[in-house]
């Protein structure tokens, strides 16, 4: 095995959630520290090389909003931290931050970034002295992370969070599925099995793409939403689009939406248990997984870490797990429904 | 001297003219064909190496226009034909786009890149045959060349097409240069002197960062505006600025304008003399010159490449010299205009 990758999973029953929420982000990506910890001491002690033009460390699905640049400023606090630690002489860091080619990325190059390295740049001086620097140049890597994105070994560092649950598509076959909008229980075997496959396809072209991308030696950290349970239709991951499925039936049945819309609109989600990741990742063939694990993420403790959410101002009821777990489900679900039934 | 540099400049009195107009940018990038010929010929045969990691290609200030991926169309169709001429293996490109964080990266990753990657790959069947396929990953670069954007030695080919005429800003020291916008026949020695310095500087800082980012054996091709004349007020370069001055103190006399907003507008841009060039890379020390060529562009010969222009459906009067020559004007000077008069 020339790359090893350390795997991480998210999951836990109803009170798991979805992306584009800022305090859960940056608690997962905090979670999940422990973790890019090791993949980072594994690979500075790993490769021999110097990190010759550049030690370069790619986030897949950054998005653009207030967490794009939380987990990548925490791998290089690591990075120079194990630097320090193991007295590896500090490389340049090469950061490609990648997402769809619709993604904002005007908005990340004209105001997150700039705001980013100015802070990089004071906690670099107050941690090392007010001559410290921190060479660190930032690129934007427009396209789906289901296709090859990168130059053959050319990166050190893969990391997502939250991006890999999306299907690169919705899958064929979903015709069974009236009245559904997701994998319920009512869901023929046909469905559930036509969701698999999408998931297994896309997960193995994934891996595949970057078995390609990082060098030898190389690590990979992946977080997504997943399940526990053997059944891909179990409560914890399909109970929320169930809710959905019920709201929208009922604005069919008030004529607010036709029928045939809701029927062919299907979610490109697939939250998979761990042992089809291990599998995936074991018939791929260039990695193998040092670490997986399964956390459940508590809507109503995200009171607590409200301290995190330094750069809002925002009066949000964080008390309301309800409101809370509405917020974020709509962030997620709006978009999709936008673009399938219109404003 | 470890790092060759071929370079190649634009002049020509009255007739040259400026960036953003879709011919002139194609007719000088086709003009330039054979140095970057040149150019890639030497970086096939200088390094040793397999280009591994990919062969990287940067385009220093690529704007979001129909002309952005034209200069890394012909350079890639170059390397193209390089490779098969000298049975060279064909490498992966990177392709690194570069410009002021402020460009719309939006328009280039979300409509430019998608239909260039399309032609590109019917270029490669077309000429290598159906299964030939050409692994080009494309990468925006958010930042201002007058500082390092890359990872020390992380690039094979540095390119840049009308951009370095542009200064970091505008130089300090321009109090006595009331009346005019640029350097002007009536400008005092104080001023000439004071845009030469900023020159001298910024163009001195963009080769020590090129310098470092370049591999051992990398080249480098940079076309500028500039001028013949040893004398910086000469009216090949300034009398088209000195022509707007005259309409803006009109506006002026006019009252709509206010006198000391006119007084603190110059403009930032320095139009070297062969000489001045040669003379910074020399002090600068990397790079040494392979190629130095001034060409004049006729503005009224234009008519005669209208062919190059296939994406254009506008009914551009193109034998009028005139109105070609006000409409790229307008296109370089409007938002100076904008952003130091409102709109």
């Amino acid at each position: 095995m020339e790359v090893m990758q350390v795997l991480h999973m998210n999951g836990g029953m109803g009170e798991t959630s979805y992306a584009n929420n800022s305090l859960l982000q940056k608690k997962v990506i905090m979670m999940t520290r422990p973790i890019t910890e090791a993949a980072v001491t594994a690979l500075f002690s790993a490769t021999n090389t110097t990190f010759q033009a550049g030690l370069a460390i790619a986030d897949l699905g950054c998005s653009s909003g207030p967490n794009t640049l939380f987990a990548m400023s925490e791998i290089i606090t690591i990075m120079i931290d194990v630097c320090k630690a193991t007295n590896h002489e500090m490389p340049e860091f090469r950061v490609f931050l990648n997402d769809l080619p619709g993604n904002d990325f005007n908005t990340i190059f004209g105001s997150l970034l700039p705001r980013f390295k100015e802070k990089l740049s004071e906690q670099m001086k107050s941690k090392y002295g007010a001559s410290a620097t921190l060479p660190c140049f930032f690129n934007g890597v427009p396209g789906s992370f289901y296709g090859r994105l990168f130059a053959r070994e050319s990166l050190h560092l893969i990391h997502s969070s939250y991006s890999l649950m999306w299907l690169s598509q919705v899958p064929r076959g979903l015709e069974g599925n009236k009245g559904n909008i997701y994998m319920a229980r009512s869901s023929p075997p046909k469905v559930l099995r036509a969701y698999f496959e999408q998931f297994q396809r896309d997960f193995s072209t994934f891996l595949e793409c970057r078995g390609q991308e990082l060098v030898v030696g190389g690590r990979m950290v992946l977080t997504l939403l997943g399940r526990r349970s053997d059944d891909p239709s179990s409560k914890e991951c399909c109970y929320i689009w169930e809710l959905l499925a019920i709201a929208l039936n009922e604005m069919v049945s008030e004529g607010l939406i036709e029928e045939e819309k809701l029927d062919s609109f299907n979610i490109p989600q697939y939250t998979p248990s761990p042992k089809e990741v291990r599998l995936e990742v074991q018939k791929q063939g260039p990695f193998s997984i040092d670490c997986l694990e399964v956390s459940e993420v508590n809507w109503n403790s995200l009171m607590n870490w409200s301290i995190l959410d330094t750069n809002s101002n925002s009066n949000i009821v964080l008390k309301d797990g309800g409101y809370n777990l509405a917020r974020c489900m709509r962030a997620v679900a709006e978009p999709l429904l936008i673009d399938h039934f219109g404003k």
